[in-house]
């Protein structure tokens, strides 16, 4: 079925950055197959006419990483450093974690992704005491598109640890592919300081006989730096580099902490880094040298981390302040213009979770997009320089409507797949529980 | 008139920052006569009773330094560097300003401020081509507290230098108390930059004989600082100080660029400082170390500058960067917490600013007041951490209502002081013809 959307203005972010005022796209089924200028003919052949009426539309946004099973511990914990950060707050708090609380934490975390124009994420999630069977049917209902990441690590017995390679194994090889396609996994060892040298080799022989990527938390602090050296005697990208782990492509959350020779080897093995600005900020771990990789090669995307350390979903907000950060780092205001923030953000995040089927409006892709309706909101005028709004001045609060493989997600800021008010209550009741 | 507020949080920003879950605040007139746990005995007393019910109270938020005739500048000239973005972007098209389009602008800007819970703020206008009697009665209307600041610049022939300064002197006498004394003037030389010594030197002395406060922008960028020391042999602080500027209260917008004897001269003449993050990252200039600022015992307010380097007036964003900034440059977590962030966005930002009798909900302080919903927010929850939410997670568009004076401004979103969609109407308009 062929479905017209007219009168509406597209930000393609395509690689030539088209913009077609009062333009036309037609998606058939889940794929853009026309965007333009508008088409008498082509419109005379769709089955459909959705009128956009003045709107902005936008391809998803998409998280690179996050971790939305955490999304119930928003709040918990701020202005604390990392370390003792994970090892009282979150951790322990984790450790009391049940199916049903990793269940609807989730689904609030994607509910604030979709309602702020998320569409695509990659996630990593600690699997302990929980059904991640159960967790990953909550997703697949919701619509979104993404990656979901076991997390590896090495605590406790022996046996624990050969328990939660096993458990990687299994879900990794489980959903693969998932969900109509929308959904799949990648292999996660958590850190290079969480992990074994070993649990490091198995994730990587796991990601390798199953053609996965890896996910993985790199170089976030000068602590975990410092305590690699330490350990290993070589820096955490080299030490993961001589396991083989980016032997499969791999996306490095974080990379804060990184020299010229190691963006060589990142650059040398095609990895990809999810940089979380405000995340980084809010831990005190620093400013990611973004600049840098993206003069190197090397593909980057935007991402939040989860809540708990940032403590929204908000992509725009997250987009603006990565761009923002790198002009205010280098004093230069040319650095990291607003396309090459929105790029990252949409088209570039994408390709670096190996999801280039998505990220851009452009013929042949997943039809996942977002729309605003800039005329009543004061903050987005004047409405002609719209493309500067996108990236300076527009928040997540501001989407209308969500579209993930052609499919209507969003309506006029309503989820249409998750039971907002449930969700919430049910948040509060098991939060109360939690912390009692 | 005694009218009790219920069923509400209130973050009172106080010094020892007090909070009232589910408590009661009692205005009478524009002031709050009590505020504290629920009173049966109160509310006996009471004239009028509003229900809250669940929302959270906060001060109106102080926005210390901003432009808001530029409004209709937003999005003109992003990616550029602060001197050629002045002398190619902003001066040439400011040149092109109206009466019509400074009141429009004006609107817009204050419209953006109020719906987002902005209810004090100290802004600095050029008055090149307008009448500033008709700008400052718009500004009376919208029932907003602040003061505004006539703009001296040593541009233009020596006479045009002098009927800039005749106009900034009469500005100042005239609208020293305005609109019931919700608005002030000061005294604004624009910088070192753009101000002769002697310009300098008149400023101080109108400041002086008419007690108003001096609002000026200094050392904002390196290039600003190099720039005066090659001019006058001193940094911008000394030069400052020297014609006498300091002598009444100063704030001073931006303070990137200082070492600590300079703090030290701020802190001995009571200069507070305007804390642009924002801007100062969008427009290369750096990151204020606002830490040692504070550490000096100096104060600081948050501002958001203009539209055009920021690019909204969201305060709650600005704040939430000011925050993570200070943790990040410093790489430590604890740097900056939430109550100090969120109190320099309220009470410290209005005694800065010379406003000590608002910014905080304390009996005998002026009602200015703003509420959240939270409980339809995905953003919000969980519930329970609302303080944290409040810097970390919330955003300007979370803003139900908004009290000035005891008096209701904004009504579930909606602005009752300004015509909304014909001042958005208006702006693109005149953008149009202003861009042609």
């Amino acid at each position: 079925m062929k479905i017209a959307y007219l009168n509406a203005d597209f930000y393609t972010m395509d690689m030539d950055n088209h913009i077609f005022k009062n333009g036309m796209m037609i998606v058939d089924d889940q794929k853009i197959s026309y965007i333009g200028p508008s088409s008498a003919d082509l419109l005379s052949d769709a089955d459909q006419v959705v009128d956009l009426r003045g709107k902005w539309v936008l391809p998803g946004l998409v998280n690179v990483h996050s971790h939305i099973l955490m999304t119930i511990l928003r709040g918990n914990g701020d202005d604390m450093l990392l370390k003792p950060w994970l090892e009282t707050k979150i951790w322990p708090i984790e450790a009391k974690f049940t199916t049903e609380i990793a269940s609807v934490s989730a689904q609030l975390g994607m509910l604030e992704m979709l309602k702020s124009g998320t569409t695509t994420f990659s996630d990593m999630f600690n699997p302990n005491g929980i059904d991640a069977d159960v967790v990953m049917e909550v997703i697949g209902e919701t619509g979104m598109r993404g990656a979901f990441s076991y997390s590896i690590f090495s605590f406790g017995t022996e046996q624990e640890q050969k328990a939660n390679l096993t458990g990687a194994e299994r879900f990794s090889k489980t959903y693969k592919t998932y969900a109509n396609g929308r959904l799949t996994a990648m292999v996660a060892p958590h850190s290079p300081y969480a992990c074994t040298p070993e649990a490091i080799a198995e994730s990587a022989r796991i990601a390798k006989e199953n053609d996965l990527m890896v996910h993985i938390h790199v170089s976030e602090t000068d602590f975990e730096v410092l305590d690699i050296e330490k350990r290993y005697g070589v820096r955490p990208v080299e030490f993961l580099r001589r396991l083989g782990l980016f032997d499969q492509p791999t996306v490095m959350a974080h990379g804060v902490v990184l020299n010229d020779e190691e963006r060589s080897i990142l650059k040398q093995y095609d990895v990809r880094v999810a940089h979380n600005p405000i995340s980084n900020l809010k831990l005190g771990s620093g400013i990611a040298d973004v600049v840098s990789l993206l003069d190197k090669g090397i593909k980057v995307g935007i991402a939040t981390d989860g809540v708990a350390s940032n403590n929204n979903f908000d992509m725009f907000e997250e987009t603006r302040t990565a761009a923002l950060l790198q002009k205010g780092v280098y004093k230069d205001a040319t650095k990291f213009t607003a396309q090459t923030a929105l790029s990252l953000a949409t088209r570039v995040g994408a390709e670096a979770i190996g999801m280039g089927y998505t990220g851009s409006l452009e013929a042949g892709k997943k039809a996942d997009f977002l729309t605003i309706y800039p005329y009543d909101k004061a903050h987005l005028q004047p409405l002609s320089e719209a493309y500067s709004h996108l990236l300076y001045a527009a928040s997540g609060r501001d989407v209308c409507d969500v579209y993930i493989d052609g499919k209507l997600i969003v309506k006029d800021g309503n989820c249409l797949t998750i039971d907002e008010e449930k969700v919430m209550a049910e948040v509060n009741r098991l939060h109360a529980d939690l912390t009692r």
